[in-house]
């Protein structure tokens, strides 16, 4: 854990969309990294506020009164309970700020949904520029 | 609070050095932004992890047992207890996300500590593309 110094490093390196990946523990959050492309699905989180950070692309969330589009370095927090749909028209690259607790797609499943045991599997981060090779 | 889209035009808008702001509200934390040059202070955070993510520029966090250099994009977390001495040898912008509970300067008051009443003053983000004009 807390090995990643390039959030977007580590976003490029994922291979499946719509999958997020722990990078790092933040006191009882976890600090996560996305690739995604098309739509997620509409949920909501009762008890926990979410981060938005765009890294690369893209992102319009959508909520029931309206959306929030998101360029890169853009960063937004979806309040608890508030019902969103991520939908990204070209390949985006995400960092997430979220509680522990936080399930993917609140109490929704679909076949996108990931448990918390998947987000926090071990993936190879191809970073050209190592941490070594840049001090 | 939560206005901010893009925490780079919000530090970079920052015209004191070392004086943290906040820009969102996560659960029981705070999301802020700072510009940086020079030296803080060595000190430590007993309960509180603490992220730091590099927006422009490079910094360098000093701990007993060595160091963390960070370049733009980068993330490092510092543990809780763990005492360190952030260090930007140019001035450098930076994101935080850290529990509302946590000090400036953890138990270390310096001319440069800001109370957090000072770190949730409002202030003018200049940012020349405003959310309406990227939509």
């Amino acid at each position: 854990m807390n090995r990643v110094k390039s959030p977007l490093e580590a976003a490029a390196s994922l291979t499946e969309l719509w999958s997020p990946r722990v990078i790092a523990e933040l006191d009882d959050s976890y600090v996560k990294v996305a690739k995604l492309k098309g739509t997620l699905a509409w949920h909501s989180h009762d008890d926990e506020d979410e981060l938005f950070m765009v890294l690369k692309g893209s992102l319009r969330i959508e909520f029931e009164s309206g959306h929030v589009k998101l360029q890169e370095g853009d960063l937004h927090v979806i309040p608890k309970g508030v019902r969103h749909n991520p939908v990204a028209d070209e390949e985006c690259l995400v960092m997430l700020v979220e509680r522990k607790s936080t399930l993917h797609t609140g109490k929704v499943r679909t076949s996108k949904t990931r448990d918390i045991s998947e987000q926090l599997l071990e993936f190879e981060v191809s970073n050209q520029q190592s941490s070594e090779g840049r001090k």
